[in-house]
């Protein structure tokens, strides 16, 4: 197995829980800087180009206003992240809602607060319609599933087709016209074919078929398109073993599709949109956590402080995260583990059979590339409470951007009785 | 497929929709009554018998005040739940504490408030022997894991031996020993073997090798065993199909195995105790939902207005919740839908290809069997907000146990600045 490195030493560590007790997640401000601004670079040969960050993968308005730095936007699937975004001055046109099965209120607000609303279905036009009271917006974008599997080569990269995201080719065309007729004057296009793709062809290949799309839709509907959302789907290396995406070349390669579909086409004003997440920021975010039991029964088991409230995707999809024993990261790795939360559910295990170096109690876990889906997932199975978020900032200072629960957090739904008064909460 | 009954009707979710907005879980008392009495009944042939309701499947204070009627105590995995069983004035003997990989701050509440503290290591002594100052509780509960397979006939139930959970046959003596020496007068023991087993045998086969473990453990240490703690397993059936347990046989098996082994042994004072939670609650909670989008694209889909953060057993483990279109109960089931939930996530499904009647927009879908495990599981992912819990009461009043979650909530752990002071909540 390779190395993965870490952006924060034992000595910090120790540092940082003098005041902030286990397990806490940390970001890495530096990171997500430089990330962001390779991302900036990588699509700058295109004039209208914006990333919209996917809020879901870390609702953190902290996170969010080091992103805007960069001239990041919000991709919004919510009320409450549409309300976050408002609360942060995003302009409208930052301001990217793109939902799917959406409650009425949710667009009614989005559309209220200027965000372009990226509708996921054909019968959503009735809908939003009906919310809107006939007055659409001047800019809607639609979401394509070209349905069947997406392949890139040879290997499936995943089903569209039995994905619940999109509108079919035939509903995409009869939707822009009807649009058209309903008074709305500029477009985009959207689609989501492939979660975490570890590959620089994911996107230039999605980019072709959205371009052709595009293409097509103004030839045939005379729909004015202003921007294609290429969406998530750029992944991480979660393991160690795995290569990295090259944003530059994946960049380029979009270029080049964009050049050889749009600029033959005499569409090379259409902006190029992204919504990423996890690219943005999983690798630099982590969750620390402090072994506190070591169990020897049928296997050697490391008991942590954290459990899959902090973390789920472990549990949810039998994900793997690399794990860094902090001060430990030249030790061999000669013990095999399994590091389990203390949930009564037997998937609460953050590694199984995992080779690591020997644990001593006391011993703070690194668990990487925590940064996105990570906090965001958590709930309060077994009544257990969700952690603090803290930032390492470049200059190396450390600051809460999110405080922990407390039990009166976890009991807050029964406030508006007397039945828990005897906690004094 | 066969019919599964509903506890409330078109006209009451209409009536109650009036006051609470979709989604929302519904409880039935009556059902809740009936079950816990008929459990009461089944072991009553065992005088010390307590069942501790295993607050983890459905953490509801209200919940909780219902079981007590029926001399339920509290089976706790977390501070928050040792808080909650505090404040609702159980006695101390009616709280058990069956953790693992706990905190030192968790047993030492645990113990000041005179829980049963179940360990569920050999390690934990030492532990539980530092936290609190050497001063061992009179009684102590260990959890046994007898590794390898659990079998009931030739199918094996589930496998204990790659479970976190409980002590070796070896260090479970060596516990008692030590436990003793240290002034621990009387003793339990636990296990969990299996999880949601629908098999009267599931029990009575447990239960026949922790009552050999019982006499074995008296000889071998002397020790005095109080109880044998079944915990939980007792399973209900979530597809229609599948024949449900019958409490009254599981409690005759138990029974036979108790005077079989127990009973020849002159051990015949020992109390058995249970740790249910699905058997207690699951089928009677409802979430009730309303059908908002209807797709039509490579699928035909059905989005209502509750998602995976409200229930997320089908997203989680593929598990199957059985769905009720309320009025259409005697309809034909002759359309095929994939009943989708808002979350970017494309497992955020209630049921994929499932035959159900027609469903027109506003309807409600009665989502069966969620009454444990179900909001207590439920996260905030895409910021999505958690619902209301409802009690169905006896008389047919209808009584808010839980209040809906609301975006102030939802922001708490920001409150400590005024990043979106913007939002006035």
């Amino acid at each position: 197995m390779g190395q993965k490195k870490t952006f924060v030493t034992l000595e910090q560590i120790k540092e940082i829980n003098k005041n902030y007790p286990t397990p806490f997640y940390i970001y890495d401000e530096k990171g997500i800087r430089d990330n962001a601004e390779k991302l900036q670079k990588a699509f700058s040969w295109n004039k209208g180009y914006r990333e919209y960050f996917a809020v879901k993968a870390t609702p953190n308005p902290y996170i969010l206003n080091i992103l805007k730095d960069y001239g990041c936007g919000a991709d919004c699937s919510s009320m409450t992240e549409l309300m976050m975004a408002y609360a942060l001055d995003y302009k409208p046109e930052e301001i990217m809602f793109s939902s799917n099965d959406t409650p009425a209120e949710e667009f009614a607000y989005a559309n209220e607060i200027g965000a372009t609303i990226n509708l996921d279905d054909f019968t959503h036009i009735d809908y939003l319609d009906k919310v809107l009271d006939g007055k659409f917006p001047e800019t809607i974008s639609c979401r394509y599933n070209p349905g069947g599997y997406f392949k890139l080569g040879t290997s499936i990269m995943d089903n569209p087709g039995d994905a619940k995201y999109g509108m079919t080719h035939e509903q995409i065309i009869e939707a822009f016209k009807i649009l058209k007729a309903k008074g709305v004057k500029k477009f985009g296009i959207h689609a989501f074919l492939a979660s975490n793709t570890v590959s620089n062809e994911y996107y230039p290949t999605l980019a072709k078929i959205m371009f052709e799309l595009a293409v097509e839709l103004r030839d045939k509907t005379g729909a004015d398109i202003k921007f294609v959302n290429l969406s998530g789907g750029i992944g991480i290396p979660y393991r160690p073993d795995q290569e990295a995406n090259d944003i530059a070349v994946i960049g380029e390669g979009v270029h080049r599709a964009y050049d050889e579909v749009l600029g033959r086409a005499g569409m090379g004003d259409v902006s190029i949109y992204t919504e990423l997440g996890r690219f943005m920021l999983a690798p630099y975010g982590a969750l620390v956590t402090k072994a506190i039991h070591e169990k020897h029964t049928y296997k050697e088991y490391i008991g942590v402080d954290a459990c899959a409230v902090n973390l789920m995707r472990p549990a949810m999809y039998g994900a793997y995260h690399h794990i860094t024993v902090a001060g430990k990261e030249n030790e061999k790795c000669d013990h095999m583990y399994d590091v389990t939360g203390s949930l009564c559910e037997n998937n609460d295990k953050f590694a199984i059979d995992r080779e690591l170096p020997k644990i001593d109690m006391g011993d703070y876990l690194i668990i990487h590339d925590a940064g996105a889906h990570g906090f965001a997932m958590g709930y309060n199975y077994n009544g257990k409470l969700k952690s603090s978020e803290l930032l390492l900032k470049e200059n190396g200072e450390v600051k809460m951007i999110r405080r922990a629960e407390t039990p009166k957090d976890y009991f807050a739904t029964f406030d508006f009785s007397d039945i828990l008064s005897k906690l004094d909460l």
